[in-house]
């Protein structure tokens, strides 16, 4: 019964990718139901060598370029055929970098089997006026197929050497397919649970990075951990309060998952936009984001601030700026309109202050 | 109508009763319907100087000892006096130590007025094994009154100088009072919430110690910000499930408040419990927690090593120990019976481990 086992695809071969490869490529040698082989299809690049980077992943069985020193499994098959690489997979994971999932899906349409199903997680959706485009409804959309997703506080280098870490996979209807991906996923280390409730599952790990803006000023300012704390959880607040106004089937036990506030911790501790956010507010929001990115992430892209910006617009749209007043304080700080310190800053007259009870509180 | 105005009375001048009284003094200043002066009973010390404390708090406005360099307000009233402190008082603010507690209690019975209410912000009931004793529970029973809890992501020394910081007001029925107590605490700096939701918020302020330990072992470790973050999750819904099961009125909300997952997400980035776990996992467990306490801590106790090995012995009283793995684990870490490392030792033989699903999560 061979030819009944489902086959995965990674899309996608980047540090996290390969991690998720790794990850399931240790399960498929396990599960019956599976074929051992994964493929992961390679944006080809020609390393400083000249050889072929899906050459030396299949030859070193390691992503020499994003994921150094990690063994990935023999069973992953790197192949740089986009359409060869999903035409017989039935379970297909995405994981490229957002801005380029577009244009993934479009060479993707009638390519792929019509059974297949299919999990993001590729975080920071963007967020326009008439509210937030979620990428597993892309995904579902363009293909016309199921998307589950799975987020959370999972640092793909921190897993790729087995350090213990959770997940959360968000499914609409189909639970049996939730677990499936559970499965697939599900190692020793890496300890994932299924929630039904994809936006929800897909907003904290968007959001998220806004909050983590604010936790950065903070840290930029010496408030210490009580101060912190205080942001974090008022951001919390603000993400459960905007999810659920803009999708009501949104569970509030959903932010106490991985995807939620331990995501939202790891983002707040470590993390780029945190890392930005203080040094912004150190230097007095004198030398922009844009400059500080340049010098800090070495070509990675700070995704914090331009979702502050995407929801902004949308509370603005929607008329509910006063209601979100930590969201509102982040964006007007950084574009210069606000100091660092009026995240902190009470203000009788002010009713944006984070500080004052946001409406948010009540939902 | 001044004789209608309402009397206020701390009782307790340690470092938070300090704080608490210079808080209160400003809202009774600018509130209309209390009297400005704070009465604050102070256990009497002779300072080395010669001089008595409570004296040098009168004519200095500083608690020199307990809150240097901190003006508490010229209307706090120090006074060595406990029946004549609280006599005249219908606002009692308990901010002792616990162990101290009952016996202020005992002392105070038939000494205040009938119609008075009472505030908690003392955190660390004590657990016996048929249940918690809420320390809010025993100020009702012993003087017949009703009493609320204040919790919170509160260090003491940070809301002294007036960083930002929040906290949560639990009441059991009585709305309009806890409201009274929101006023004469909320500042543009202290940022104070109330839910009906005693249990739940006075459990958080004791269970959040435990997974402090557990945070700790994970930083003496050295297992990074993910793991941590797991580890922080899972014991925020451990204290969730058990606040439940012991007290079927918790709701799920009141651990996004303040008293929740802002307290929990500060005791686990600093605190005395996690800098002591940290230590005893560094050492491999080597050197006991008694050493470590007496070596750190500079005569102030660890409550998470207690509480942890009262909730073990509710949990196994209760036949709950699978039901909480993380719980469990740490106190088997704390007596020497696991190893640190067992806090993140996924064993499929181990119903115990933390790692595995715990039934918890349904809860």
């Amino acid at each position: 019964m061979a030819h009944l086992k489902s086959r995965v695809t990674v899309v996608g071969s980047g540090n996290w990718g390969s991690v998720a490869a790794k990850l399931i490529a240790s399960n498929t040698l396990k599960l019956n139901s599976f074929h051992d082989e994964v493929s992961m299809w390679v944006y080809e690049e020609i390393l400083p060598n000249g050889e072929k980077l899906s050459q030396v992943i299949n030859r070193s069985n390691e992503n020499v370029k994003y994921l150094p020193g990690i063994k990935l499994g023999k069973n992953v098959i790197a192949n740089p055929d986009l359409e060869n690489a999903v035409k017989d997979a039935n379970f297909l994971i995405f994981v490229t970098p957002h801005q380029f999932m577009e244009g993934i899906c479009k060479r993707l349409v009638g390519k792929i089997r019509s059974d297949a199903e299919a999990i993001s997680l590729t975080k920071g959706m963007e967020v326009k006026r008439e509210g937030p485009c979620m990428i597993s409804t892309l995904i579902s959309e363009q293909l016309g197929i199921n998307c589950c997703v799975l987020m959370g506080a999972n640092i793909a280098n921190e897993i790729a050497v087995e350090k213990f870490s959770e997940a959360t996979v968000g499914y609409r209807k189909n639970k049996e397919i939730a677990e499936k991906w559970v499965q697939l996923f599900n190692t020793s280390y890496f300890n994932v649970s299924a929630v039904q409730d994809v936006e929800g599952v897909e907003l904290c790990g968007t959001l998220k990075n806004v909050v983590a803006i604010a936790a950065g000023f903070v840290d930029g300012l010496d408030m210490g951990n009580n101060t912190k704390a205080a942001i974090m959880r008022i951001g919390l607040r603000e993400m459960k309060a905007l999810s659920k106004l803009l999708f009501p089937s949104v569970k509030d036990s959903t932010f106490f998952e991985s995807c939620g506030v331990a995501d939202l911790i790891t983002t707040c501790l470590g993390g780029r936009n945190r890392k930005c956010a203080e040094a912004f507010a150190r230097n007095g929001g004198k030398r922009s984001f844009d400059e500080l990115e340049a010098e800090m992430l070495q070509g990675q892209k700070l995704q914090g601030v331009s979702t502050a910006k995407e929801v902004y617009e949308v509370l603005r749209h929607r008329k509910w700026l006063e209601l979100f007043p930590l969201f509102t304080t982040v964006h007007e700080i950084c574009i210069g309109r606000l100091p660092p310190a009026a995240i902190l800053t009470y203000s009788e007259n002010s009713p944006k202050c984070p500080l004052l009870k946001g409406s948010a509180q009540f939902f």
